[in-house]
């Protein structure tokens, strides 16, 4: 895993913080300024297997780069964007949360292109509530 | 604030779960087959001003719901998209996870369209890491 290797120092890597549980380190394609990934120490692979108390730990660094970056880099605001498994196009399989810095008149859209779709939602909410 | 009116049910929503913290509950608008937003009761904006307590249960009902609807609709992967800031594209300025949960060929693209940029890596790893 090249996030393993990088926590163990056998890959380099721009490092931004890490303590014994997280790492936050700049990825190798940088898609927009201050682009940064937030990593567990240990290996999760994803929201699946990852225990509460890693997530927990990584959230709150997310809040605390954030807050950084809006006196490091005058951001002005940030997006949080995760995927969980292949099939939500995950991919390096080590669970990681990228950040995005934000600025105004960045011009960028993060939000992503997503076809109409026509649903029932009654249904849809039926689906998801039943036990 | 549209989401604090469906908290105190001043507003119509399809509610998928509540507790004394949180609400989660299909958007206005549904984007992708069982898109569900993950919501405060309290009214923070953005992870700006949102405290560590209020954000650790959303992270824990992000993964609650990751894991309820692999078994209640098989979906095999999720997203977890967040803005914080009007420069970051947010919407509503109530503190919002979006989850999208995703299916084997379902064939969209979550991962936002972005320009390639050019940037010192070096340089951009100084000031994230100055205090």
């Amino acid at each position: 895993c090249i996030f393993c290797k990088i926590i163990k120092k056998e890959e380099p890597a721009r490092i931004i913080y890490e303590d014994k549980d997280v790492i936050c380190f700049l990825p190798k394609t940088i898609h927009v300024y201050g682009h940064t990934l937030i990593v567990p120490k240990r290996h999760y692979e994803s929201l699946y297997d990852i225990p509460e108390k890693d997530l927990i730990k990584l959230i709150k660094t997310a809040k605390k780069l954030t807050l950084a970056y809006k006196r490091k880099i005058k951001a002005t605001g940030v997006n949080l964007l995760h995927a969980s498994g292949k099939d939500a196009q995950q991919s390096v399989f080590h669970f990681h949360f990228h950040l995005f810095p934000r600025f105004k008149n960045d011009k960028l859209d993060t939000w992503p292109k997503l076809p109409k779709i026509k649903i029932d939602p009654d249904e849809l909410l039926k689906k998801l509530k039943r036990d």
